[in-house]
């Protein structure tokens, strides 16, 4: 390791604390005296074919504590997911700027991306060494207890249906709230930590790990409605049929799907509606709302998992540590060893590029619409310190007199 | 004032704060000796006509203090619109329980409820004081600076753009949200709130005030993309045309219509989803995403403004000092006496009962899709301590070397 060269960089959706990750890297990589420059690409791997750098070496430290905790990713990020060619072209860029160390915060594609970077170094004989930093708010990184941006995320959901079902208390009716994650139905069973009395909402939790059947969608919310006299629902927008078709696709007759072939599901509120309206004209009920929560959920400001942020951080030190003092090229994972903490090492690329993790089977309920305790356990630790809290008046009914 | 019996009731959509003003009836009340019970009426006016009542005076202060705290209307809540035969009902129900004191919280229609029923108990030559306590998160009670609920749901909205405009500029496109509030705009024009620096969004606000055309949003949309490579746009769900038709009715072939007439705009993703496909495919942008903040931007649970906090139960405090020292019945409402400041006092309820004020046209630019300094003056001490803040990478370009 000779030009001392760092280059960091964003891939995918942003969270809340990615920048902590961008930051931890920087911040440590400047403790080692052989680093001379580290460069941020700006839109991640598309910033590096392009060139697109920024000198991080010209951060003052004050700054860069204040960008770590903005939400979202501060060097831009990308939705292009390079074939060969294209990390053939990132892998001369890299060259040419004499970068000998490569790390790319993001998920499972990212992490491919450092796979087939780091295969095309050595076939090269050039000496660079590459990391992939987690990175994601559907908690989909096999090898992973959990991925940075999840927790954060996973927190704005909890809080968002234990506001929902507050409101949703008030005003009976039928409430469904869509949320994000295409495979992995992670952070829409996040809205369970939202509930705090027997019958608070969610009352019914759909993941995409489970099969989605209209029909007994409908009785499920015929039951809990007529039990609770309203029924809040969450709904993960990756949801599908028997045949594995998105329900979505029933109601969207024109499909936009992006460069990675996925149909697009957030950014639009239909699955919402169109549950909506079954609810409405199957089961005859008459106040039915639905939200999406799109965007808000990972880009919110100021809702954020301290948890979240401290190992979002870690992993970014580790991860220079790693590059520094280890001798092999990887993806950063995150362990948990107690009840609660963590530590970090680093996996084999292989490992962990391109595969994707889904929710365990003891994390989901016998019936397929709640999560289990052991889910409870899972998260709560990652909500991170100072979550709101809901409380009911106790006081003692009046007796009536007219209607005596 | 003799049976010493006191009422409170909650009604219309809930807020983050509209259990402050309930705890401020309840613990205020309790301090005079001439109050003998606190009753709480379940849902609204509906539990008045169904007596069903909690006795406050049997809630602990700790529990009432929790409860405060907690977004909703802890009462519940009720859409009921009363006309005279049901305040008729409502007059017949005080009686009944001798009630003597009713206090109500909630916007317009729920203070020509409180005028009915007063004007019912004179005629009666019954001796009832009846104090309308303002609660509304669209900001449109008239002889207010503000109202209660408002300066909460404002800093969602606030927070929500800040992210969503940190989110667009990591992947840059367009971004609709979708923002509450029928006929007046404030809580739209929060979304000003959320901008930092001169380029961020939202570049485009759309309110209720102005005059909605679709060729002029998508040719304002063209050139804000064309300046920025990106656009965040907030859009009101009140937003019509000339005829003043709703927007979102160009789309939705079934509109719901709720007891008071009005055309469901919240709930449905519909307006975010039409005006998205507007621009994808008139406009040829491909990245168009579109976000309804439905209920979140009510209901959600840590997100609050101390300020609306400490005037909510200030308002519910005042109402029943007026009440007890006071020999009229009325609505009280915010005066604002500095910067920043405010007082209370009782205004006759026929000065706010079922008017509605929208945003002052010093609060609007001249080109009808931004506000004004006046308008981020009146509403930034509105928003309270500890609003979140987003930073920038301020480092050096690095000199290309391929692409030189």
């Amino acid at each position: 390791m000779s030009s001392g060269k760092i280059l960091v960089a964003q891939g995918g959706g942003p969270t809340a604390v990615i920048n902590q990750s961008m930051v931890g890297v920087t911040l440590e990589a400047r403790r080692f005296r052989n680093v001379t420059r580290i460069y941020g690409a700006l839109h991640g791997v598309r910033g590096i074919v392009n060139e697109d750098f920024l000198d991080l070496t010209q951060e003052t430290s004050h700054n860069l504590e204040l960008v770590a905790a903005t939400p979202s990713s501060a060097l831009g990020s990308t939705r292009d997911k390079p074939d060969t060619a294209y990390c053939t072209r990132i892998f001369d860029v890299l060259r040419a700027h004499e970068i000998e160390h490569f790390f790319y915060i993001g998920g499972n594609d990212s992490a491919d991306t450092v796979r087939i970077v780091s295969e095309q170094a050595r076939a090269a004989g050039y000496p660079l060494r590459s990391i992939h930093i987690p990175k994601t708010i559907d908690n989909d990184l096999v090898g992973n207890d959990h991925t940075p941006g999840f927790p954060s995320a996973a927190r704005f959901v909890a809080q968002a249906f234990a506001g929902a079902n507050l409101d949703n208390a008030a005003l009976p009716g039928v409430y469904v709230g869509v949320v994000m994650g295409r495979h992995a139905g992670f952070l829409t069973a996040a809205s369970a930590l939202g509930k705090k009395f027997p019958d608070d909402g969610p009352h019914l939790i759909y993941l995409p790990e489970r099969v989605f059947e209209l029909e007994r969608f409908l009785a499920d919310v015929k039951a809990a409605y007529e039990r609770y006299g309203r029924c809040v629902i969450a709904v993960s927008e990756g949801v599908h049929d028997a045949a594995g078709e998105p329900i979505i696709t029933l109601l969207a007759k024109e499909i936009e799907k992006d460069a990675h072939g996925n149909v697009q599901l957030s950014g639009t509120g239909a699955l919402a509606d169109l549950l909506c309206e079954e609810i409405k004209s199957r089961l005859g009920i008459k106040r039915v709302r639905g939200d999406t929560f799109g965007y808000l959920q990972r880009s919110f400001i100021g809702c954020v998992s301290d948890v979240d942020q401290r190992e979002a951080r870690e992993v970014g030190e580790k991860a220079v540590q790693f590059a520094m003092w280890g001798n092999a090229d990887g993806s950063v994972v995150i362990r948990r060893m107690g009840f609660y903490s963590v530590d970090y090492e680093l996996l084999p690329l292989d490992q962990v590029a391109g595969k994707t993790r889904t929710m365990e089977d003891e994390f989901i309920s016998e019936s397929g619409t709640d999560v289990t305790d052991a889910f409870r356990l899972y998260l709560r630790p990652l909500l991170g310190s100072g979550m709101p809290d809901a409380f009911r008046l106790r006081g003692a009914r009046v007796d009536k007199i007219l209607a005596r």
